[in-house]
């Protein structure tokens, strides 16, 4: 898991450059057929990974994006209209049956199909009219990582394909971004020390970061067991806010911008009932000190916009070293495979 | 909260009634304007309401339905695109700040709007072209319950307009459902004595049962203060189960039909890690008796389709009766108010 959590830049760099021909291939497909829906389908960390592409795609381009549900196909069967619809499912494996089952019969029912995968001969790339690949190399951990970051960047593209706002320019400083990121390992692997004996937690994220959110806490359900929940500040507040106490254990990503005067907002509540706040920032967020009482600090000021690839790294390297600190093996955790098949 | 619990055999009857009128008027509209995409708002309970709603309307119509972001839109204002799109936000006081932002905005843009409300003179009343009236009576509880049941009830009738397949008989029949639940009161108070040092937990539920998967574990989180995960199976094979452990507590929706396959091949990983089950089900599931420790077995038969309501109600009860063996008031969670508002 921490060999390729390391090998997450080159990664991205290889995905990007890679991405290039099938990018341009569903431009020109996307110009003639502009859809009005853009439905998002997978499942584990490729689903967090979807979560983001859903928030992306309705901010960055004002078409209206959803979250499939699978099993309104596999099990109830229901005929859904997806006329001017593009269906994109992501599976690091391209294996995932209900995922796969949803693609093809969307592609049945008139949807424009796209799968987003590490492995171009799997069945999802034989199943989707267009393929982005992400090309992060095989993926041994049990725990994903570089496949979750490298679906992020080609959702990016995605976006931009779609009319998105997003710079070119500004992707091809991701990499780098991350680099800065996992110079973060030392300091990371210290800190976790402190939360050996943790056995519950709350993650908390807003707007792109929502999915990270998800993504950091399934990393400890997973790797590490310990039950984490995870809320946007404004679901934290309609209710599991109850359940935080006295150093209750908080992990709030807080980039500066547009979600910042939310999630302050909530730790600020937070810190008024004693918990132990842990925010994964950068240098340009200078507020998130007075709430916070771990800081996890990237030393790049990016934009929000930019923040979600760079901002799950030290949640990735931390739910490592947490594992390893609880006296677990990140790669293998209990009951677990690497492909799951099911409907 | 149990007061309110055991009055909604009555508030059901009142919010079937008196939909009528403002029924036949949607119907009107949307004879002519068929929506090409439903959008359900909320959050809290109203927003576990939509999870349901969700569903249901792909399943019954085939009608792409989506469960709204509400960061996009007062974060970062998002222009989406709602042409032929029918808006629904759901509030039990109609006063959810971020809610109604949504909702305001999408009708700016050309949405169809539909409010379901307890609170006929509320903003959300007035901001909503088509309004759908919960008659729960006044709910003073802080944990919803009987609000949640009637926004259910009301999306059924929304699936109706929009061309779904239920029988308006069907419903005439879930008071009584709900009452036959309720005679399992005593049962349930006994039965969580047993969960007295219970701290955390998982929900299982799918399909239409998916959305009272994520309402049982608000219900434990904001009265009991137990961290209380919710997972489809899918999503808990998914990584998740990992911090299923020997004694580990899994509460799971486990009616017959539709989802009983993909529910009880979870249950049976979870029984060969040793967890604890307790199934809520109905009499016309015999199979589920292999593989629960525990059974809340609703009397009467159902259809897949009828079943979230009644079967909602065990769950309220035993989040009630919890938080009493607890020693807490659930009437008054500590940290929540009964609005919440919030961007």
């Amino acid at each position: 898991m921490l060999a390729e959590i390391r090998q997450q830049p080159q990664a991205l760099e290889r995905t990007l450059k890679g991405a290039a021909p099938a990018v341009a291939a569903l431009r020109r497909i996307l110009e003639k057929r502009r859809p009005r829906l853009v439905v998002l389908v997978a499942r584990g960390t490729s689903d967090n990974a979807a979560l983001f592409g859903r928030y992306l795609i309705e901010i960055a381009t004002g078409i209206p994006a959803s979250l499939a549900a699978p099993s309104i196909t596999t099990l109830y069967g229901a005929p859904l209209d997806y006329r001017d619809t593009l269906v994109v499912a992501l599976s690091q494996s391209g294996e995932s049956t209900d995922t796969n089952a949803v693609l093809e019969r969307a592609r049945q029912r008139g949807a424009l199909t796209l799968g987003i995968t590490n492995e171009r001969a799997s069945t999802l790339a034989g199943l989707a009219e267009h393929v982005f690949l992400v090309r992060a190399g095989a993926e041994k951990s049990v725990a994903a990582t570089k496949t979750y970051t490298g679906q992020l960047l080609l959702l990016y593209l995605l976006a931009s394909v779609l009319g998105g706002s997003l710079r070119s320019g500004d992707l091809e400083r991701l990499p780098d971004a991350v680099n800065a990121a996992l110079r973060l390992e030392s300091d990371i692997a210290a800190l976790s020390e402190r939360y050996r004996f943790m056995r519950q937690t709350v993650v908390v994220g807003r707007g792109l970061n929502y999915a990270n959110a998800f993504e950091f806490s399934l990393k400890l359900m997973e790797t590490c067991y310990v039950v984490a929940e995870r809320f946007s500040p404004a679901d934290l507040l309609h209710g599991p806010i109850a359940l935080v106490e006295q150093g209750f254990p908080v992990f709030a990503f807080a980039p500066p911008g547009a979600t910042w005067g939310s999630i302050s907002e909530v730790l600020g509540k937070l810190g008024k009932v004693g918990a132990e706040i842990v925010a994964i920032t950068d240098s340009g967020n200078r507020e998130v000190e007075r709430c916070a009482t771990k800081l996890i600090r990237l030393p790049r000021k990016l934009k929000e916009a930019l923040t979600p690839i760079p901002y799950i790294v030290p949640a990735q390297l931390f739910a490592a070293y947490l594992a390893v600190q609880k006296g677990l093996n990140p790669d293998r955790p209990r009951t677990l495979n690497k492909i799951t098949a099911n409907l």
